[in-house]
């Protein structure tokens, strides 16, 4: 369907528009159904509300977190989430910086990269971590008129790599 | 769906069910299209075969790196990967390890999780990274009677910070 909104909006005369001008024209009401989730996302962050957060995720969301562990189904996610909370997260900023992208998949599902600040933390293993940013691929699932997160990926961004990308401006 | 699928496994009298055994019981054809996939985008990586591997891809696929490049669309994902691949990724060993989980979205996509491992290789800015692994998020999306690759989010793993994972084992 994101191929059929491009033609679209080719037709309209906007033929050189790419890729990333068309997501961004996504119809408000999906970006604003993801912007509602990330908000809650950010707001159940930021208040260490774990209930909260649980609430966001499907019953069977899978989580890969920023060092690669693979959490499976709800119960996993949450319990990872609040163990995580207690010794490192808690009273660490989260900001959203922009949901980068919205692409509709089949069946109302929505893929989104969104972008985040995320203050100093100390890993687990004594590790001091500075402010850093991040990419959360998130998958969202409709619920009613909501949309609840099936997945998440999130990528520590390497800000010197960035100056390696062979895409420059990094919007294609 | 996935909810759906757990309820008629459980009421085969499996009461005991995790969710990544249910996972692990999707019917065999939905799995057997995923490792297709996979098993296609590691021939492409090993033969450093860009065109088989853009072949992959759907015409609006965004990908998110290791480092937290975010590219949006095929033509810049495959530019991206042909730039890596002649600088730093060119004879260096894909191996898959596993398909961790396949999980079934609305509409016919599925996400997966897919385990990596990967040869040494040096960066564009010359750091040298020894082998590792990645932990691949996929979402792919029905064309036919296949799956084309819609995102990939890839995160490196942290071999030590493995050891800090709250759920133990990782399979839920």
């Amino acid at each position: 369907m994101h191929r059929r909104d491009a033609l679209v909006l080719g037709a309209t005369g906007a033929l050189a528009m790419t890729i990333g001008e068309a997501v961004a024209r996504t119809p408000d009401d999906l970006t604003g159904k993801v912007r509602h989730v990330v908000n809650l996302y950010a707001a159940a962050w930021n208040a260490a509300d774990m209930d909260a957060m649980a609430a966001l995720y499907t019953g069977d969301v899978h989580w890969v977190n920023i060092v690669g562990m693979h959490w499976r189904g709800k119960t996993a996610v949450d319990r990872a989430h609040r163990v995580f909370f207690e010794i490192m997260f808690k009273g660490v900023p989260l900001r959203l910086e922009e949901i980068e992208s919205v692409t509709p998949l089949p069946g109302g599902a929505v893929v989104a990269v969104v972008r985040w600040s995320v203050g100093a933390f100390r890993t687990p293993v004594g590790e001091q971590v500075p402010p850093s940013r991040d990419r959360m691929t998130l998958i969202l699932v409709p619920d009613g008129d909501r949309l609840r997160i099936a997945h998440g990926a999130n990528v520590q961004i390497d800000e010197m790599a960035q100056r390696s990308d062979p895409i420059s401006p990094a919007r294609e």
